[in-house]
């Protein structure tokens, strides 16, 4: 069995402290000297806590200043250890494969539940995404931004936290193929955006689709002999 | 900006050592003193990356016998951040939103891609449970297993490290049902495993639906007004 350490014993009270304090993205927590006295242990078992916090990007240590409290909300980088998975090919079919899952139906929450503000800020990411297009720039974070602002706009936290990861993964694991489709991401981003816009769920869903499936195809015409 | 320590320069370092000589689950890593020669850093610095890595569930230290390659394969404790969102009543409404956009697709592919040990393995289970619910014992542990089963016979790498943080996240952090409906759990997961062994896809998919939203609606049932 993986035992747990003196550290991580601190580190789970102070992550109880944080939440029964409702402290959020930002604020600062107490100081070293503080969080000894408030939790009755030693001063490096404190520190071996806060790193603990801090590699589960729960809270972070800004040099000179103190520790706060992560904007990263407790996601960590790599939370679902594909820098673990060793035959890219696969994990890049496996990615593909969970996109395929859940993006389309998220596009159709997006369109249900999206906020007015929430389709603003869709609308801008797209409005970005296709000046670098049409600037034939490297577009790639500000598609990985399209599809996580879908993930919001669905107002499912849990695929707030989880969509970033998968796109993050395609962005840093992923076998990526050859030729940029210009035009393509384009008018298709463009026509998820207005479904989603015009609360057409269905629609939403169907061009999600497509648009991933034509990426899919894309990989697979490259990769297979 | 949160910037990166020599710690956490170096434990990317040894991640990348850990993935090049294709270290697995169990594995024995060098000593303490040999990463300080291999990687060039001092102890305290691979110390902490050691720390860091151990966080992480890449590593796990066993007192007295050395540092291991973990079976939990990379994927952290939490690692969607589960347990800094507040709000347990929308949580649970999120888990079980996610769990209908998942689980039904994953039940079909399951159907598809299952070999004949992942079967076996998944009615062992599926028997296990049925014993539990028989003698009226807590069978919550057995109910996710089976859950986690299916992602793992669906073959998908990423449903396997995913599903199990999901289904986690229900059992710690959700607001469960007051009562157990111990005839119904018996019955849907006797008709899920069937499905999946017959290769009927479409009859998996349905039968995984009908066995969520029945839980979703027992849920909404006690806690709308």
């Amino acid at each position: 069995m993986e035992k747990q350490t003196l550290g991580e014993k601190t580190a789970q009270m102070l992550l109880e402290m944080i939440q029964k304090e409702g402290f959020g993205p930002g604020d600062k927590l107490p100081t070293e000297a503080e969080l000894v006295e408030s939790l009755g242990v030693g001063r490096n078992t404190v520190r071996e806590a806060l790193r603990i916090l801090m590699s589960r990007n729960i809270v972070t240590i800004r040099q000179g200043s103190g520790t706060f409290i992560s904007e990263k909300k407790g996601v960590v980088d790599d939370p679902l250890g594909f820098s673990m998975m060793e035959d890219r090919r696969r994990l890049t079919e496996d990615l593909i494969q969970v996109r395929l899952m859940l993006e389309p139906q998220l596009a159709a929450l997006a369109a249900q539940n999206a906020a007015e503000e929430d389709l603003q800020k869709l609308e801008q990411i797209k409005e970005e995404l296709e000046d670098l297009i049409r600037q034939r720039k490297d577009y790639s974070l500000k598609d990985s931004q399209f599809h996580e602002q879908i993930a919001n706009c669905s107002h499912n936290q849990i695929m707030t936290n989880l969509v970033p990861v998968i796109t993050e993964g395609v962005r840093m694991f992923a076998v990526s193929v050859q030729e940029t489709e210009y035009e393509q991401t384009l008018s298709s981003h463009r026509r998820i955006f207005e479904a989603i816009r015009e609360r057409r769920g269905e629609d939403a869903k169907m061009e999600m689709y497509f648009h991933l499936m034509y990426n899919s195809n894309r990989y697979r015409a490259e990769t297979e002999p």
